[in-house]
C-alpha cells in the first residue's frame, strides 16, 4: 500500500528537493571493515532531510488550506524546512519557537521567510501557542515527525539511495522523533532487496530504544546530548511503523558520537551535524557484526554552528 | 599543442582519480550576485587536486625509473599525493620532510606508504636531502608544482569542470606554487569558451601578484598566512604559462580568507582548507566586477586539522 504512495510522493516533491549525492571513503571502509555509502542529506536544501517531509506535507494541502498557511513548533531543522518549503510553494509559515532559541536559528527561519512566534521554553507553551495560531489564522498544523505525509517525504531519501544502490543489506539512520527512520523502513521494505534498517541513538536520550523494548512510547527525563536533533520522542503514527520495520536500535555514548563525527568530517570532508554522526557511531560500535556487509548510512543534516564545534575537547 | 596532451593525460590518470562532484549554493549566489559552481577537489583521493599531477608524473616514468622510485620534498598535500599515487602504481616514494612537520602530516604520508626522510627545516636542507636520495636510490625527483607533467595533471580538474559547464566565463583558483593555476589556464584556453582564469592570493604571500607585475619570479620574505598551501613560489616552467594565461591576481587579507572559508563550510557544507577559500575570498572582494557572471571556483583541498579551526577567533 505504501509503495505507490512513496512513488507518488517522490514524484511530487522532486522539483523542490535535491537528489543528494552519495559519497564513500576507502578509509572509512577500512575502519569499519564494511562497504559503506553515505547519503548526504547535509547537501539537501536548507541543509537537512526535513525539507522532503515539509514539502510533501504542504503539497498535500487543499488550495483553501494553503491560503491560510501552515504552523509548527520547532527550534531545529524542521522550523527551517517548513519555512523554506512554504516559501517555495507560496504559502505562509508560522513557526512557534521558544524565546530561548539561539539567534542563529531564528535568523535562519527568517531568512527562509518563516514568521516566528515566540513562547515560553516548555512543551506545553509550544503546543498551546501553536493551537492559538491554528485558531486565529486558520493555519494547518504540521508535526515535524508524527505525520504520515512527513514520514513518506522523509522516506524518499532512502528510496533515492536504494535506486542508486539496490543491494544494500542495511541502512543505518539516527533516531529522534522517528520520522526519518519510519520513512526509511517503508522505503527499505518496498524498494530494498531484503534490506534491514538499524537506528543509532544516544544513550542520553534512549527513549526509542526503551520504546522498542517495552512496546510503548517512552519519554526521556533528561536530554543531555550533543545530538540536539534527537531529543524528541516517537509518536503514535510513526511508532507502529518503527516497531514493525526497524531491526534494532544501537545506543552510543557522547564520546562515540564525537569520534564518528570527526571521522565523517576528516574522511568524507563534509560538514555534518552531531545527530548525523550517531548512525555511523552505532555501526562503529558493533562493527564486528556488520563486517563485509554492504551498508547505507544516512547523513541527516549539516546545520552546525562552526564557532561551536566539539573537536577542541579531548575525547 | 597542449590540447592533445591534456586529453591524453586525463585519459591516462582517470582510473586513479575521482571525477569530483560540482556543487552550487543558492545562498552563495545571492551573496556574490553571480552564478557559481564549485569543483570540489576536497573530495579527490587523499583530499586534494595534487593527486592528479602526482599520478600523471609517475605514469610518465619509464619502467626502469619506476623501479627506482620517486622523491620529493614537501610537508603538505603533495607529500601525501605522491605517496598515494606511488602506492597505487606500485612505486616507492621517498618524501623529504622538515623534522618540524606536524605528526599528523607525517602520519598521513606513512598511511599512504611514503617513506619519510627528515631534514632541517630550511629550503636548502630539503633540496640537498632530496638530491642525496636521488643519487643514493636512483629515485626520480618530482617537483610539487614546477613540472610540466604535474601541471598538465592539475589541469584536468578544470577540464572536467568545463566538460560539465562549458560556458563558464571565469575560473577562480588559489595561487601558491603555480601548478594548479597554470594547468587551469591551459584547460581554460583549450576547453573553455573564452573562459578567463583569475588567481586568489593572500596579501601575506603575494609573490605571484608581484611576479605578474614585474615579469620576474618574486619571493616572499615572510609567510604569515593561514593558507598554508600557498607559501611556495612560482617556478620557471609554470611562470610563463601563468604570465600568458592568467587574467589577474586578486589579493585578500587573512580575515577575508577566514570569512570565505566560513561561507564554504556553512553554505556548501564541505570541509575545505584555508588555501581553498582564497579563491572565493578573491571573488567576494571584487564581486561588483563579476556580477551576473557564470563562474567556476576550484576548491583545491580539504585536509585540515579539525582541532585547529580558525572559526573560534573573532573576525
Amino acid at each position: 500500500m505504501y509503495k505507490e504512495n512513496l512513488i507518488k510522493v517522490h514524484q511530487r516533491i522532486k522539483p523542490y528537493i535535491h537528489n543528494t549525492p552519495v559519497l564513500s571513503s576507502r578509509l572509512i571502509n577500512e575502519i569499519t571493515g564494511a562497504s559503506l555509502v553515505f547519503k548526504c542529506e547535509n547537501f539537501q536544501k536548507m541543509g537537512a532531510f526535513k525539507m522532503r517531509g515539509a514539502t510533501n506535507a504542504i503539497m498535500q494541502l487543499s488550495d483553501k488550506q494553503r491560503k491560510k498557511g501552515v504552523v509548527t513548533h520547532s527550534s531545529g531543522n524542521f522550523a527551517q524546512a517548513l519555512s523554506l518549503a512554504a516559501q517555495s510553494l507560496g504559502v505562509k509559515a508560522f513557526i512557534v519557537m521558544p524565546s530561548t532559541a539561539p539567534k542563529v536559528k531564528k535568523d535562519a527561519v527568517k531568512s527562509y521567510g518563516g514568521k516566528i512566534i515566540e513562547c515560553e521554553p516548555t512543551l506545553i507553551a509550544r503546543e498551546n501557542t501553536a493551537k492559538k495560531i491554528e485558531q486565529k489564522e486558520g493555519a494547518t498544523f504540521i508535526h515535524p515527525s508524527n505525520d504520515m505525509d512527513v514520514i513518506l517525504g522523509q522516506g524518499t531519501a532512502a528510496k533515492e539511495l536504494l535506486e542508486e544502490h539496490p543491494d544494500l543489506e542495511y541502512i543505518f539512520t539516527p533516531i529522534g522523533g522517528g520520522g526519518l527512520i519510519a520513512g526509511t523502513a517503508l522505503s527499505a521494505r518496498y524498494f530494498g532487496n531484503n534490506c534491514k534498517v538499524i537506528g543509532g541513538e544516544p544513550f542520553e536520550v534512549d527513549d526509542a530504544y526503551r520504546s522498542l523494548k517495552s512496546g510503548y512510547i517512552e519519554s526521556n527525563t533528561s536530554t543531555n546530548t550533543i545530538a540536539d536533533g534527537l531529543k524528541t520522542q516517537l509518536g503514535d503514527i510513526n511508532f507502529p511503523i518503527i516497531l514493525q520495520g526497524v531491526e534494532m536500535i544501537i545506543r552510543v555514548t557522547e564520546n562515540e558520537i564525537v569520534n564518528a563525527m570527526r571521522i565523517i568530517w576528516e574522511r568524507l570532508k563534509i560538514v555534518s551535524e552531531p545527530s548525523s554522526a550517531v548512525a555511523l557511531a552505532a555501526l562503529l560500535k558493533e562493527k564486528e557484526t556488520y563486517k563485509n556487509k554492504t551498508i547505507g548510512v544516512i547523513i541527516s543534516g549539516g546545520n552546525v554552528d562552526v564557532n561551536k564545534l566539539p573537536f577542541n575537547q579531548k575525547n
